[in-house]
């Protein structure tokens, strides 16, 4: 993409709505526009990274045999009353009426309607396990929506429903998402440590929630540090196999969120092993058993004939609350730092003097052979001070710089940044594409 | 993708509320189900239709310059306001009121919301040409929601808004918009022809609609035969060059909807060239100048300096509408016949015998190497009769069917199935690889 073609509205100040740094720099790079309050537009630049996290989060839930459908965001009363939540919810629902005066909704999260589908289709246990999962659009109507898409009113949310016949294979299927979490943050360049959270009336082990660790993050968290230095399960994982191994392995050591925290089991575990941290909650896997398919009916009949309600639990992943919780945990002075896998574009390359033929030609050169090389590109051909320049694609944080200007280009050379450690290398042209297409 | 971990869920018999096809067999082919009136869920088969040619519409808008970003779904009335759309929209449009009492609607469509967004980070003519587009969800509150997602409440639509400095390049933008449009459809194995439009108080010749024909289509249509046979603009077309000859070429020939039909122009036309025939509309392009920038004060200064309001542009697609649309102008007795580009599996393979070593071999053999080529393969793996699993494969339509069964393996030979034309033809399963890779 060159810029002069680009719609990369970049902010000069910082907006004084926001409070944390994600809200700050998201404004600022021209990523986000809130159009009401908790209400945002995604702006070209944020929706590529948008883009990229949810494909990462698919491409890891299809991994673990989850499958994709697309509930609608209008959802009905009545079907939240079969569940009696459409009175418990509160105002965080957003209500409607439509024309002909029906009691609607906009789904904040989406149990009774997936347990619908299954109901409608599914009789049997041959037809298990089975786990069904959307991305879509939901509504919380926060009485104060703040920190920008952190916790925003609409937000994208990948949300995943398991059905089993039993508690049993209830717990394979915790496990299957259990690893598929762990590897979907790995892939986002975050370390997302995985919680005892609150299980309900239902107790038992199986709740969890991720957390990245982050000097701004949200809540306090607590947990051993060997936990940061685990090996995270590789892409070629069984998923059709036993996986309580793994979870065992991740669950044996000490890791809590300030809620769940026991402060006497913290205190056990060796001073130097200790973290005491922010963190920032990004997913939260849950089972549920039948608290949904027991009042709407979702039933299968057993090896036995006999019919019994399926056992649930669900896993969501705060799409579009990542976007902003990567930014928390990889930031600095300049702006954002994105992880390579998240990046809006691979490489930046930056005009030094626009209309100098070599240093034009230089740059065209440049954005061709990388681009078809299959990386995504930026590259600044917009006339303008350097300062301005660098500050901006700092700012916007794509992970590689090349910055092409007529002085280096007489010696035959570009100069290449890493935008994560600042560190500069001047090279031919040749060498720079060499060395980001193996990067 | 295997069927026995897929969620396909067939219905045996006609459901009696669908009242066309298409939506008869997206019912039965497990591809969506209603969850209000005029509100679906996309079931993984119809979703994966909806993503590719969602994909489609994507590809062709960047190739024509223009920048995606997506806008959220929840909108405020005082946008609305400003425009003064918000009391002269009727009911179709679904308010909706927060925790607060602050009036907000559901979008039926962004025009305001994209103009508040130019006109928060655009003063120069030097921004120019800028064409934002999204892929969102709609939702208009049609009193008599019908035929499926063909005329749903929630659909999805890609709208595309265009800004210039005058007239004159917004027709340069509206022809780029047209030749996209064109590509696009073509891309989805569809004839759309597009035909003049009502263009509203504004006048001129820039508003076309975009139509296929169907036999079950939902107006009636006329154009010259010969716009049947016009050449697509190629894959390499230049955005960037003129593109006013191929539109005039386009235009040139007579077609129009019922609304603008001149019967005396029409029956200019030699009696051999004249097509009257059904149509479905796909998409709609339109100029609409200064409506909403001169209430909105969406301003551009020029090189002299002087503001003035941009010149802007619409462009829809209705990709949800598309899948139906694709579906009644092409399928069969038996079922759906997708066209290659959007078949959500390029191929299924119909194993025979569940439980036959070689039989399964062969077919897991097949599975493997067409997908490791990069095809989508659906592999039936569920035991059951024949005639059921033929029915099946042939209602879901997808573009080739490997039959593989315990005789024809004996002799080495598979049996590969067109379904568009269902020719038939044995061979082995290297060649039917080698035929599919190719295809």
């Amino acid at each position: 993409m060159r810029l002069s073609r680009y719609f990369l509205p970049i902010l000069k100040e910082n907006p004084k709505e926001a409070e944390i740094v994600s809200h700050r720099l998201m404004l600022r790079a021209g990523m986000i526009r809130q159009q009401s309050a908790g209400i945002y537009s995604w702006l070209p630049l944020g929706l590529k990274v948008l883009s990229k996290i949810g494909n990462i989060v698919r491409e890891e839930q299809n991994r673990a045999g989850a499958l994709e459908l697309l509930m609608p965001t209008i959802q009905s009363a009545d079907l939240w009353r079969e569940s009696g939540r459409y009175d418990d919810y509160g105002k965080e629902m957003l209500r409607i009426e439509d024309r002909h005066e029906r009691e609607m909704l906009y789904g904040p999260t989406n149990e009774e309607m997936v347990t619908e589908i299954f109901r409608s289709y599914v009789r049997s246990y041959r037809d298990l396990p089975l786990n069904l999962y959307h991305i879509q659009w939901k509504f919380r109507d926060e009485v104060r929506p703040r920190f920008g898409v952190m916790r925003g009113r609409e937000f994208l949310m990948k949300d995943a429903y398991s059905f089993d016949v039993d508690q049993e294979a209830a717990r394979a299927a915790y496990n299957r998402m259990f690893v598929a979490y762990l590897r979907t943050y790995a892939r986002m360049g975050l370390k997302a440590i995985p919680m005892k959270a609150d299980s309900g009336p239902i107790g038992g082990d199986m709740s969890h929630e991720f957390i990245i660790l982050a000097s701004t993050g949200e809540s306090q968290v607590f947990c051993h540090r060997d936990l940061l230095e685990m090996p995270i399960p590789p892409e070629d994982t069984d998923f059709q196999s036993d996986l309580s191994g793994t979870v065992k392995a991740w669950t044996s050591f000490y890791a809590a969120t300030e809620e769940k925290h026991d402060e006497a089991a913290f205190a056990a575990i060796p001073e130097d092993k200790r973290v005491a941290a922010r963190g920032i909650e990004v997913g939260h896997i849950f089972y549920f058993g039948t608290k949904y398919s027991e009042p709407m009916g979702a039933k299968v009949a057993g090896p036995d004939g006999v019919e019994k309600p399926v056992h649930m639990g669900s896993y969501g992943v705060g799409v579009s609350r990542l976007v902003a919780g990567i930014i928390e945990a990889s930031h600095d002075e300049a702006g954002i730092v994105w992880p390579d896998q998240v990046a809006p574009f691979n490489v930046g390359i930056i005009n030094m003097k626009v209309g100098d033929a070599a240093v034009d030609g230089a740059c065209n050169e440049l954005y061709q052979r990388l681009t078809k090389s299959g990386l995504d590109v930026l590259l600044d051909d917009v006339d303008g001070r350097a300062g301005g320049k660098f500050a901006t694609m700092d700012l916007i944080g794509l992970p590689w710089q090349i910055i092409v200007g007529p002085k280096g280009l007489a010696e035959g050379k570009v100069e290449v940044k890493r935008r994560a450690t600042g560190e500069r290398e001047l090279m031919t042209p040749d060498a720079a594409v060499a060395k980001l297409i193996g990067a």
